[in-house]
C-alpha cells in the first residue's frame, strides 16, 4: 500500500516542525518553499542592521531532513492549489497530495498602498534585509561625501514605519549603528547626529503588551537617542519622504515595519479569509469544508481555546505545525478515523512574547509576568540562542554578540549588490 | 604650511598597507574605493563555494583607519585621471592631489572576448562569489527536481576554466562541495555524480609553481573527482557550453579563472602599458615622466631587483604599497630631495606563494622549498588565519574552518539574491 502523501508549502516554523513531526511514521512529506533555507527570523533585523551577517540566522531546509528519509524537499514557487482536485500547482510541475498543510506565512503588506513598497522596503526576506543594510550603509558613506547641510541631515535620517516588536527593534539597532558602531568610522559627518525616526499610528509602541511596557519601551528608545512619533499615521509616501498629519520627514531611508498580508494565492482558494487575506480554519487548524488542508502559522486565522486570536509568533507557528501533523496521524493511524468530530482542537500554549530594544534592554511579557531591562534582554538572548537551528549558527551568533557588546563592534557592516549602481 | 596631499586608488592590499605607511606623518591621505570594505581576496572562493559568509572575508575600509586621524576614506568609483592638472576626477568631485598612488587591482578579463563575461562569471567582487553560490546551489536544486537525466547531468556540471591558483581552489571546494556538504541533503540525485571540470590552456596547472607540484595536484584533483583538461584552450563559449578542442562540454555553471585585465582607466592615461594594460613603472614604482605618480599591486607592471616580473599576489602588492609611502615620505621630509636618481629602488622580497588544492592538501613554494600535503594544507591555514584583517573574523573563520572539518558541513550555502528569478 501506497504511503498518504503530506505536501507542506513552507519552511517556516511551522511547515519545518509539522514536517519533523512525521519522522519514522509511514506518511511521504513533501515540503515546498520558494527559498533553499529557513530563516530564522527573529534575528532577521541584525542581518539589516549589520549585526549578523545572512547566512548566520539561516540554514538550509534540506539539510534539517537530511537524515529523515520520508521528507522531500523541494524548491520551487506555488501559484496555485486545486482543492477539488487535490494537487498543488508550482511553476513547473503539479503535486498531487492527500493532506496539504499550507504555511507560507505572510509578506510586507502596505494597506493596499502598493505604490508605497518602491518607497519604503518591508523586512521579510534575507534578501530585504541586505538591502536594507546596503542602502544604509551607503547613505552614511554618501554623507561622509556630501556638502550640503541639508542633503547631509536627510542622508543621516532614517525612517522606520511600524511600532510593533520588529519597528522597535530596527529602531534601537540603527540608533546603536549610528551612535556606537560607525561613531568611529567617519571623520567628516558625526554619526551621533543621525535621526532614526519610529513612526507609529497609535498612541503607544507595542500596543499588544502592557501599556507599562510600552512605555518603557519608548522611554528606553528616545534615551538611545530614537524620535517616537506615536498616534501619527502616515498619510503618505514619497521618495525619501514620510509625511504624517503636520509633519513631513525627510529620510533617504524608509523602512515598512507596518503591515503584512496574505499572499494573493489565498484569496483565489475561494475560501473564507479575513481582510489581510489569512485563512479562516477551524479548531483543528483544517479549512471548513476541507478536512484534508489545513493551515498553520502566520496565514492562519485561528481562535485559541479562550476564543482569542492566536498571534503571529514563531512558538504559535510551531505549535500549529505539529498540530496539523497531529490530526494528519491520528487520522492515518485510524485513531480519530473519518469522524471530524472528534479531532483534536488546537490549543495554543502561550509562552509569553518579548521584544529587544537595544543592547541590554528588552521587553517580556510570559504567564502573566512582565520583565524588562536587562534581565528581559538575557532572557530573550538565552531564548534567542537556544531556538536558533543547528549548531554552528548558534555557536557562531553568540560568539558574535559577545564581541560586538564587549566592543562595539558590528561584523558585517559590508555594502554589497551595488553593481553599476553607484551613484 | 599645508601638509602635502596623498591620494591613493584602491583599498585593496597594496592601497591600505600604503595608507597605513602614512600613520603619524604630516600627510593628508585620501584613500578613494568603490567599495566600503577591504576584501581578503584569497578566501574568496570560499565564499563562491558556500564555505565562508561574505562578511566574513571583509572589513570595513574606514575601520581599518578609525584611529588614523590623517586618512580620509571616499567610497567613490574613478572615472579619470588628470595627471597634467594632478587630480582626480570621481563621480560627483575632483579631487587634487600632490602625490598619487594607483592601487585600483586588476578585474576579469576575457583576452578581449568580451561576449564570453555573460557565460561565464568571473570571480573578483564579494557579488561576485555570492552569485556563484547561489548559481551552483541553485542548480543542484533543479536537479533534484528535474526528470531529464541529460538535462540533470548538465545541472550537476560545474567547468571552471583557468588552471592557475584560483582555478585549482574551486574546483577543489566545489568538489568537496559535491560529494560531501551536498551529498546528504538530497534524496533524487546522487551528488557524487556531479561532474566538475578544471580546463587549462597549457599542458600543466600553476604553470608558475614547480612541475613536480603541478603534478600532485593534478593528482589530488583527479582523486577528489575532478576532471582535469590540459592543453585545452577554450575555443568558444556559449550559454551553458564550453567548447574545447575536440570536446564540448555541457554545463549549468561556467567560472572564468582564466585571465584578469587592467580597468580601461589605465589606457587613457597616455602612458605605456603592457598587453594587459597593467602600467609600466619604473623602479621606484613610479610612472616614468611622472615622479608624482606611484602604482602598486596588481595593476603594475614592475620588475624585481633580479630583472623578474613581480608577481600579482597580495605580499607583492603589500610591498609596494609600503615602498610608494616610504618613496613619497623621503621626498617630503627632504632626504631624497628632489633628486630622483637616487629614490630607493624597489625590491621585492618573495616570500614563496601557496595554493590550497581542498581539505587538508595545498601546495607551497617558499625559498626555494617545496612542500605538498597536509604540511603545505597547516602553512597555508595558519598564513591565513594570520593576515585576516581583524580579530573577529579571524575567529569565527577559524571556527567554521574547523567545524566544517570535522562535521564535512558548510554554513553558508544560502540561496539569495533570487527575487523574482526563479525559472
Amino acid at each position: 500500500m501506497k504511503n498518504p502523501r503530506v505536501v507542506i508549502l513552507g519552511g517556516g516554523f511551522a511547515g519545518i516542525e509539522c514536517a519533523k513531526a512525521f519522522k519514522n511514521k509511514a506518511v511521504d512529506v513533501l515540503l515546498i518553499d520558494r527559498q533553499n533555507h529557513h530563516l530564522f527570523q527573529p534575528l532577521l533585523y541584525q542581518v539589516a542592521s549589520a549585526g549578523l551577517a545572512a547566512p548566520e540566522i539561516a540554514h538550509p531546509i534540506r539539510s534539517i531532513f537530511f537524515n529523515q528519509e520520508n521528507v522531500e524537499v523541494l524548491m520551487d514557487e506555488v501559484t496555485a492549489i486545486d482543492l477539488t482536485g487535490k494537487k498543488v500547482i508550482a511553476r513547473e510541475r503539479e503535486e498531487p497530495y492527500d493532506y496539504l498543510v499550507i504555511a507560507m506565512g505572510v509578506k510586507t503588506g502596505y494597506f493596499g498602498k502598493n505604490e508605497w513598497e518602491k518607497f519604503a522596503r518591508g523586512l521579510k526576506t534575507l534578501d530585504d534585509a541586505t538591502a536594507i543594510r546596503r542602502d544604509i550603509l551607503y547613505a552614511f558613506e554618501k554623507a561622509e561625501a556630501c556638502d550640503n547641510p541639508a542633503e547631509r541631515e536627510k542622508l543621516m535620517t532614517i525612517a522606520v514605519i511600524g511600532g510593533g516588536p520588529t519597528g522597535v527593534e530596527l529602531a534601537g539597532a540603527f540608533a546603536e549603528l549610528a551612535r556606537h558602531v560607525l561613531r568611529r568610522d567617519f571623520k567628516n559627518i558625526n554619526t551621533n547626529e543621525a535621526k532614526i525616526f519610529l513612526i507609529e499610528a497609535q498612541d503607544r509602541l507595542l500596543t499588544m503588551y502592557d501599556p507599562a511596557l510600552s512605555d518603557y519601551t519608548r522611554k528606553t528608545l528616545e534615551g538611545m537617542g530614537v524620535t517616537v512619533r506615536l498616534g501619527s499615521p502616515v498619510a503618505e509616501l514619497k521618495e525619501g519622504e514620510v509625511v504624517l498629519g503636520n509633519e513631513t520627514i525627510r529620510a533617504e531611508n524608509i523602512v515598512w515595519a507596518a503591515g503584512i498580508e496574505a499572499s494573493p494565492l489565498t484569496r483565489q482558494l475561494g475560501v473564507e479569509t479575513d481582510r489581510g487575506g489569512r485563512i479562516v480554519v477551524d479548531t483543528d487548524l483544517s479549512i471548513p469544508g476541507h478536512p484534508e488542508v489545513f493551515v498553520a502559522g502566520d496565514l492562519a486565522r485561528c481562535l485559541d481555546q479562550a476564543g482569542k486570536l492566536v498571534p503571529a509568533l514563531c512558538p504559535a507557528a510551531m505549535q500549529m505545525g505539529k498540530h496539523a501533523a497531529k490530526v494528519i496521524l491520528e487520522e492515518i493511524e485510524g485513531r480519530g478515523g473519518k469522524n471530524y468530530d472528534v479531532r483534536p482542537q488546537f490549543r495554543y500554549f502561550d509562552k509569553g512574547s518579548m521584544a529587544t530594544i537595544g543592547r541590554s534592554h528588552a521587553v517580556a511579557e510570559s504567564m502573566g509576568m512582565k520583565f524588562d531591562g536587562f534581565i528581559a534582554w538575557l532572557m530573550w538572548l538565552f531564548i534567542h540562542l537556544l531556538f536558533l537551528v543547528g549548531f554552528r549558527n548558534r555557536i557562531a551568533v553568540l560568539m558574535q554578540w559577545f564581541y560586538a557588546y564587549v566592543r562595539y563592534r558590528r561584523g558585517a557592516r559590508i555594502i554589497t549588490g551595488l553593481s553599476g549602481r553607484l551613484k
